[in-house]
Parts: structure tokens; C-alpha cells; sequence
């Protein structure tokens, strides 16, 4: 941790100061420079990183040399880290995400019954999801709008997953449903809405299933890894990221997919990323594209929703793909993917 | 609710769109202009809000002319509401939170330990305040860091209060603990990152307590007074909003407050809506200017934290007002309410 | 245009707007919902407007129904167009930008002297880049910072320019400049912090070069088209148009690159569309990433910057390519662009 | 300057990022931490600042120690610095911002014709306004909207200056213009879309008017002080600078009012800083507040839009204030001045 102090700073102040540091088994280690005076902090920064440096008097402002995140961190973890599912069928093949592979997770947005639910991931597995994606619990900005199934929800979905194979990823919402919902899902979600639910965060940790995180709304790349820290830090450490779109000013698409989050969580964490271009636009006609562009950027997944018939969707329509269009863009994806030296 | 037709929509999308609407047991009323082809949707638009007419083929655009909140809007209830917080001492007049009077609601961003809650809440109560604020579940975005002293500290808060004779207001992160958290708190405190946790708006909206919701760092305004009507729906009358700051990209502070909300939600909205300085800027030095304004604005309350050592702070100590200051700032402020002709 | 009225509208006020509207040579259309009263107008949306109907007394808000911009829509102009660069050496193939071929213009920040001028230039060119990028005049945040060579930089680009037979493009940043830069220029470059220089914009609609207009930091996708509107309005149809990332409060990366802006502008409008993902994200390690992202996103061109000895730049190095990671960037593109059936 | 070093920088990678440093006649400082290794940079920070450091090999990240901005900094010019305005008529007294009294400037947005902008002008001045604001250059998104009336408006203006003898403020856009305006203006505003035109910035930094600069829709506070630092190291050190707000994500207002901006502004610089509520909320009921507000965080100033028929309005209408409403506000301002012991 750096200190930088003010032109003003009193001999008195910088003693008081350095005092402190020593008071806290710190060391301190002052630099006098031709304008500005800084003092460098030597020692434990979890332990500085506690401290209100900022409220001392004299200090003009504090920077952190370290990472707040260590177990997310690459410099802990150098290797890329894999997330794998197991196979619904014993002796299928195993789902790996953070691999060669590009995982695809598709379905309805929600459970909406147990026919379309039925239909909707037959299509989805047919063009070659791996995993099925549908919310029992859906968080909604209006108490008036469709909630979500809830158990009855998951009841389907264990019931398709188990008939067709496939592996389920579904959101939790709610600390009270976390035991009941792991008992369902491959892989549990925490939504946008609830990366930074710190609770929730902690009891998804202590789960022994894989989590997905979504990057909050307005949430930095720093702070989407804060909260994988949260996880992993309870003992869970199968996390994937997710990135699904930040709020801006620009008011033509639902929010602004930030795929440049792609590489530089590579850069920065050894966690899978993969990313959600449905929420992100919220235009199906935007999908196709942004799709390819996330891949391209180094996505080791996608999440899609699909409806066959987007007029009678209970909740997000308007960003959901008809199964044509879907299967032309998973084969579109393929060819994309060997360019690239990965597959689909 | 109004359809915007693309300039290539066909009379048979046309149709279908009407049919469709009319299935729905609403009216379509249609205009064509010189250039563009609209249709008017009249009826129940809470039925036509949850249909995802954009989807429909030969739609451009869809603009909803109603409000998508009822129970929180002006429209529907003209007058202000106050909400009403009853004396700790019987005998003693209770607290109005959207009255004449400014509400400064004062304390430690955390309760540290016994006797620091003392201390400061003495001094917030000597200087004015009318409601001591101090969390006891801390939302952090570090795993590592004070998370709070939890339900001791609540039993601390409970102990000041009758001892003082002072209301308090602290927050509840988890919906496990709504129940406990209402026996002891005057008012339940919705933190800002928890602003759009459907399950624990509806979880306070099920108590008897008034509920202070905090404007999330990226909400609208709109989707504050929505997480306002997921209480209210729930039959929880007594519901107080505060602006605590967005996110945007300046740098210099925490926040950017945007005191336009408070005018903003008076006219859309019958709700108090009271001003978080001490978050928006996140730094001590700014909070007696923010303050001021945030009073001249029209905002019906304040939070303030105070440390009397910002040192030792084991959260947001830049941001605390050392006493003698929170004391001066006090006196400036009661000499501007009564230059707007209310008082502190 | 769309006019939704307060429930308190009176009926004077009404017909205060009606007259008002006729009075204007347009026809206005009540519809009267269950809960709103609304006014559509047609006619001349050009005329209506300009008119702050906002303002009228029982006004509650007013929705446009038509684009602000017309020569720069598809709706007015169907097919893609695409800018046409002539050859600089007499008989070799001219370059088309909005066509098959993905066309990347690559060079330095800025010309820095003539000999790295043609080092740079010589090995963008030979790593298939179509046009040579260099700044002239540099718009610089601070007074103290290097300005660019000003004339003496245009001949140095102008001698570059005849000896590898290669156009170029360069920014224009004053309007006092613009006939002398259109002289040596076979594009003109609007920077992003004169998006909105409409004199500027003027000036360059009025010369017989194409003109490159990038996209402002805090522009929405309607005020680009609107900034493109200018430039055609003023009879030049050479217009290209630029993403080079907008302002978040994301501080990992310089900027944050909207790539759904690529699919949103070749809905809204004919003209071509470029990405400039070296100024977007600041770092020359997430270049090649988000270049690749680009192109599978459907951009028409890549701006990119290069230079051997990035630590004696004098500007921009940190997101500046050295030549060997361009000329492999260049190779993975000619890949990934066969496979998106287009070339490089 | 601080240089964060990788985990992994090598030796001599280090020496090299020394030899390096001294080669530029400044003083490295290495510190080596549990973790990380920093290397301070003493020496003049002007020459550091030009130098990319980031991209040497090894680094992770550089950290600024000192402000870019010098003449602007309360650091170099530690008193209050107030811009002097000459009367109109000689022997009347000078207009002072930056002084005790908050000069108010007011007027329409636009020069219409010359009987409203006397009209208008006489009501401001009726009122209390200081200084009468209205362009006659008006920078619009629109090619088809009003552009204002040029020449012919500051003609109007002039006449109207000398017979009220009231000083007036006018926007000037283009450097071609900067002369001519110039003899008209007592001060000269640079509007939000041209705060980085550069050239514009260096263009009245010459000339012996005050400039008043807004801030841009997306500039931060550091970027205003630059913009600021153009303009007094040309030689002009009457700059006034003006918060007019930000672009956000916000829908309800215009854009979003950054009164802390205020307090910033007033620590960071010796400049004066004023208010324009009018375009940072974009609706005129929201001006009366936001007004108050402004005097009460401390602002020096505001400017204030007047339109006595705001239907007819050729120029943002909905935000101009009727005179009886100006007349009102005025007198609540002088109230509220008062109670913080400045006068109106």
C-alpha cells in the first residue's frame, strides 16, 4: 500500500502515521520526492487493507498495490481452472467448462409448464446444448409479473433432465432455498441482481455444487471476483463467471455487453467465463451476432434462451431465439469454433 | 400502450397483431400517419404490460403509457404519506419521517462494540438526531472483511435505545433473519446492494415495521419505486426511499449523489424520501456541503455516520463525521431549514 | 408523434393542444384509454419536432414515433453502402469499405518522425492492412502533452503514402484545417471528442473525401447517426462510422468496447461500420481478443495501432501492437474471416 | 510516480526499467514488499508523465502521484481566485464570481429575436440576474434544428448590453468565430460537447475575455480542470467553470446534476464553479430545487433559462422557467443566501 501524502503534511503528521503503521506490525518506508512526500507500507496488506488510511490526518490519498481477491486470483492459481459436471447417465461423458469446449446452456428463460419445457430443451440438446437452462425462480422488477414456478419448476426440471440426459442450470435466489435448490440442479445461479447478496454468496460455498455467478448490472470485473472470492472462500471451488451485460447510457440495447470482461478475467482470475448475450442485448436479432463475437473474444460457454413461440413467453420474449434461428447459429458457431481450434 | 409498426409490416401482421389483441379482451385503435403506422392498446394495462409485443412480426417499437407502479405513485394516492415512528418512552412524541420536520437519522456506519454505540449515539442524539442508524449485519464486498457483530450487536442497539429513549434504524441483509431483526429495530433498513432482492422486499413487506429502502447503485429512479411497491403490495404501508448515490464514471468520489432525485420522486411518488450523503461521496470533507443541499432539495431526512475516532473504524471511516463536526454541520443545517420554513 | 396527458388534463387544455397542432398544419387523433388520455399528431414529423410540446399545460410526457435522422437510416437508404477509396497509384484496385472484404487500417498513434512513420506503415501494409492510420493533429487531455507534427506530419504522411502506394487516413480536429488536411488525406478522421464539433461536422460535409466519424465516449448510437446526418446533409456520402468504446465505470479497461453497437447500426442504417478496439481498451494485450470479437460481431474494418518500440511512443503506447503480435493478429483474422465467409 | 512490478518480473527486467529511468534524469526508488515490488519515480513528474511506462516488461501498473493539472491546482494557487467582470457603464460597479454574493446569469436559451431577448432580458435583470446568458451559436444533435441566429444575434445582444447595461455570457463554438464573439462577449462559454475541443480551448486562452467552460456530458472533474489548464496556460486566468450534469443512466432527468462536484471543484482548484440547473435536469419544475440546492453546496453562480412563452420556444423549451416562476425563485434564493451568509 502506497500513502501518498499532502504538500501540507506536518513532521508531527507523518510520525503519527508511521507510528501507527509500526503499532499494526507493519513497516513503514518513507520517500521524499521533488513535489510529494509518499510512504510505502511493507508487510501483511490484508492486514492494511483494514485500515482507514485515507481519514489519517496529512494523507492526501492511498493506492493498493495488491489484488483484494487472492483465491480467484491467477498469481494464487496459475493453471486455468475447469468446472466439471457430472453425467446424468452413469457412464456418459462428463460436462467440462473452461476446456476445449465451448459449453453451450440453453432453454426457456423460466420453467413456463412441463410441455414447453419438455420441447424447448429436446431442441435445445438437439442442436447440441450440453446443459439446460431455465429459471424456477424468477427475480422480477415487478411484484405483478410472473414469479416463476418455483418447486413445481424444479420438479420439471429434474423430471426432463432425467429423461433426457442432460444437465440442468437453474437460479437460486433466496438463502432459504439453497439446500432444497442444489438438491435439483448441476449448477446453481446467482443472478445479477444477487452477486453482491453476500449471504446468499456464502451459502451457494457451501454447497458441493458448481456455481455460476452473474456479473451484477453495475457490478466492476474486480467486484464479479470479490464475489467469486465469496464462494471459494467457504470451500466450494467450482465457480464460473458469467458475463452478461452492464448498465450505460446507451438505451438501444437492454444493457451493453462488455466482452473485453472475456479477457481480461483470463488475465486476471483462473475461473471459466462464459457469457450471456440474450440478457445482455435483449434483442433476439442482436444474438446471432454477439454470439459469434463472444466466442471469438475467448468465451468458454454461451447461455441462449429459446421459445418456439415468443408471443406467448411469460417473461423475456422479446430476447428469446425461435428454434430455427438457434439451430442455424449453433452450426454457425461450430465453424467459428474450428477456426479458432476449439469445438462446440 | 402504444405499438409502433414497422414501415414494412404487412396487413396480414397487422391483423394478427389486432386479433391478438382482442383475444387479450383488450382494444386495438389504430392510426396511420404519414409515415409511420401506430396502434393505441386500450384497456387493463397491467393485462397488456405482461405480453411481449415487441416480438410480434411487423412490430418496431412498443411504448407503455401507464407507469408500471401503482400503490407507490402519486397518481394513485395524491397526498404525502409520513410515516410515523412510535416513541421507545411512552409519553413521548413519536417521529415523522415526511412532515415539516427534517429527520436526521445519526450513528456509526457499524456497531464496533458497547460502549463506542453509546458514545456516538449520546453525541448524535446531543447534536439533534432523532433516530440512531448502526448496522449490526454488515453487506461487505471483501469476504475478509468485519462482517459485523450480528445479533450482538442488535442486543447492544437494543440496550442504547430504551437507555436513550431513541428510535433506531439498522439493516437486514437475509431473509432468515427479517423476524428478528423487526423485534428489535424501529425501522428495517434495505441496504442498497439488497435493493432488488425480490424475496426480502416481500419479507419485510410482510411485518409491522417501516422499511427505509436505499436506491441501489445502479437503479432508476423507477426501479426504486418499484422494490417501494413490492412492500407496499405486500401490505406494508410505511415505506421510506433514500437516495444514497449511483454509480457513474467519475472518479473523485464513492458516488455521484444525484439530489435530482429527490424533486423527481416527490412528484412521482407519495413516499418520504430522505439523503444518504455519507455514502454518495464517501468522504467525510464533502458531507456538510451534500448535506445542505440535500436539505435544500426538499429531502425530508438525513443519514449521517459519525466516528469520534475514524482511525479505528473497522468500516467507512473516511466517511464519518468526527463529533464536534457532525455538531457544527447540525447547527448550519436547523438555520437553512428554517430559512426554507421547515426545521431539524 | 405520440402526446400522453396528465389524468388532471383539463378539457380546456385538451383543446388548447388540438388548436395548437392544426395551427401547425398537422392533424392530431385522440384516444381515450381506460386510465390516459392520449393525442397522437400526424403529419410532418419534421415540423412537429421542433416543437416543445412538452411544455403545453396537461402534458405528461411526448414519445417520438419517427428516427431523427433520415439520410443516415435504412429506412431511407435500403442497401448497405459502402465507401469506395481510389486507388493511390494509378491502376491498382480501389479499397471498399462496407463490402466482402473486412478492411483493416493500421499505423501509428501518431507520426512521430518520418523514418518511424515508414517502418510502421511498411510493416502494417505488409501484413495486409489496406490503409495506413496516423495523427497529425492529436487531441491531447493535457496542454503539456506531445500535439503531433502538425503540417510538417501530413508531408511526411503524404511522401509515405505516394512511395507505398497506400491511402490514408487522418483526423481533422480543427475547422480552420480542414481544406489543407483534405489536400493529403484519402479519409478524414473526426475524433471522438469532436463527435459532436457540428461546425467541424459541417466543414467536412462540404470536401469530396470520405470522412470517418468516431463514435464520441458518452454518445448514444442515435447521436453517431446524428453526427453521420450532419456530414450528409451537407452532400457528402462517404461516410464511415467507428466504435471505439464508450465511458463506464468499468476502470479494468481505458474505455468499455460496445460491440452490439456493430449489429444495431447495420440495422438502423446503410453506412459502413468499423471498430477501433486499440483506443476501446487501452491495453495492447486485449487487442487481438477483442479484434477477433469484431469481426465476428460483423464490422466492415479494424483500426489498429503498431509500433516496434512501444516504451518511446509518444502516445498511446500501452495499447500500441509491436510487429510480430500484429502480423500474427493479422494471420488469426485472414482465419476467422474465411470462416465468417468474408476476407482480409 | 509508483511502478507496481508482475510477481514475476525478472532482474533485468527491473534494471532495465532503472537504467531507463535514470536515462531520463530521474531517480528510481525500489521497495521490496512481502509481495510486490514498487519502484518509486523521483524527479520532475512532467517528464515522467510523457513516458509509457506500462508497457515496459514487467510492469503490472503505474500509479500518478501527482495532479496533471498545475495552474489550476488549489496546490500551486492557494487562495480563492474570483473573475472580475468590467461594468457596462462606467462608474457602475464590476460583477465579481467567485466573491461573496452568487451571481446569478439568466436570460433565454437561445437569441430568438430582438424583441423577446429584450423582454426576456429585462425580467432577468428584474429579477436579480447579474449577467444576461443566451446564444446566438447554438450547438444542436439536429442539422435540421434551430442553429441560432449567428452574427445577427450577437448584434442583438450587444444592443440589448448597452442599453440595460447588464454584461452578457455567449457561447462561441468554432475558432474561426473566437475573435469576433469575443468583442461582443463579456464572457465567453464554452459549451459541454466542445470542453475538449482543444483548439477552441487554446483559441480563447488567447484573447482577454473570461471563459466560462462547461463541464462535458461524460467528463470527469480532472478532465474539466484540464480543460481549464488550456486556457490559463495560453495566458488567460479568468476562467470560471460551470457543472451542468452527466450523462448517466437515469432516464428521468436530462442528465444528472453532480452537485459534489461543487465541494470538488472548490478543494482541488482556486477556479470559481457555478450551476446550470436548466440543462442538467432538462424539465423546469425540477429548477427551483435544484437551484437551492446549488447555493446551499456552495456553487459561486448559476445560470438560469427564462422564456416567457416556452411553447414557442425555438430551443429547450421544457426547461425554461416563467418569469413569474423566475421571480419566485429569486426571492427564495435571496432567502436561502441569507441563511448561509452570502447575498444573491
Amino acid at each position: 500500500m502506497i500513502i501518498v501524502l499532502k504538500k501540507s503534511a506536518s513532521e508531527e503528521q507523518i510520525r503519527h502515521i508511521e507510528e501507527k503503521i509500526r503499532e499494526w506490525g507493519l513497516q513503514p518506508s518513507i520517500s521524499h520526492g521533488a513535489e510529494k512526500t509518499v510512504i510505502g507500507v511493507i508487510g501483511d496488506e490484508a492486514v492494511i487493507r483494514t485500515k482507514p488510511l485515507e481519514v489519517f490526518p496529512g494523507v492526501e490519498s492511498v493506492m493498493t498495490v495488491l489484488k483484494p481477491y487472492k483465491l480467484a486470483s491467477r498469481e494464487f492459481h496459475h493453471d486455468n481452472t475447469s468446472v466439471t459436471i457430472a453425467p446424468v447417465t452413469a457412464g456418459c461423458a462428463p460436462t467440462v467448462i473452461g476446456g476445449r469446449q465451448i459449453v453451450v446452456m440453453a432453454g426457456p428463460c423460466s420453467v413456463e409448464s412441463r410441455e414447453s419445457l419438455f420441447e424447448i430443451s429436446r431442441c435445445a440438446q438437439a442442436g447440441g446444448a450440453k446443459i439446460i437452462r431455465a429459471g424456477a425462480f424468477k427475480p422480477r422488477t415487478s411484484p405483478y409479473a410472473f414469479q416463476g414456478l418455483g418447486r413445481k419448476g424444479l420438479e420439471y426440471l429434474s423430471e426432463m433432465r432425467r429423461e433426457l440426459g442432460i444437465p440442468i442450470v437453474t437460479e437460486v435466489m433466496d438463502t432459504r432455498d439453497v439446500e432444497m435448490v442444489a438438491e435439483f440442479a448441476d449448477v446453481l445461479q446467482i443472478g445479477a441482481r444477487n452477486m453482491q447478496n453476500f449471504n446468499l454468496l456464502k451459502a451457494v460455498g457451501k454447497v458441493k455444487v458448481p456455481v455460476l455467478i452473474k456479473r451484477g448490472l453495475s457490478s466492476t470485473i474486480q467486484e464479479l471476483l470479490m464475489s467469486a472470492e465469496y464462494v471459494l472462500s467457504q470451500g466450494n471451488p467450482d465457480v464460473i463467471l458469467c458475463e452478461r451485460g452492464i448498465r450505460t447510457f446507451e438505451p438501444m440495447t437492454r444493457n451493453t455487453l462488455d466482452l473485453s470482461a472475456v479477457p481480461v478475467i483470463k488475465r486476471e482470475s483462473h475461473l471459466p467465463v462464459i457469457v450471456d448475450p440474450s440478457h445482455a442485448t435483449g434483442h433476439w436479432d442482436l444474438i446471432p451476432s454477439m454470439s459469434k463475437a463472444a466466442v471469438a473474444a475467448g468465451a468458454d460457454g454461451l447461455m441462449l434462451e429459446i421459445h418456439p413461440r415468443p408471443e406467448e413467453a411469460l417473461s423475456d420474449g422479446p430476447q428469446a431465439l425461435l428454434p430455427d434461428r438457434y439451430m442455424n447459429l449453433m452450426k454457425e458457431l461450430g465453424t467459428l469454433a474450428s477456426a479458432l481450434g476449439r469445438s462446440i
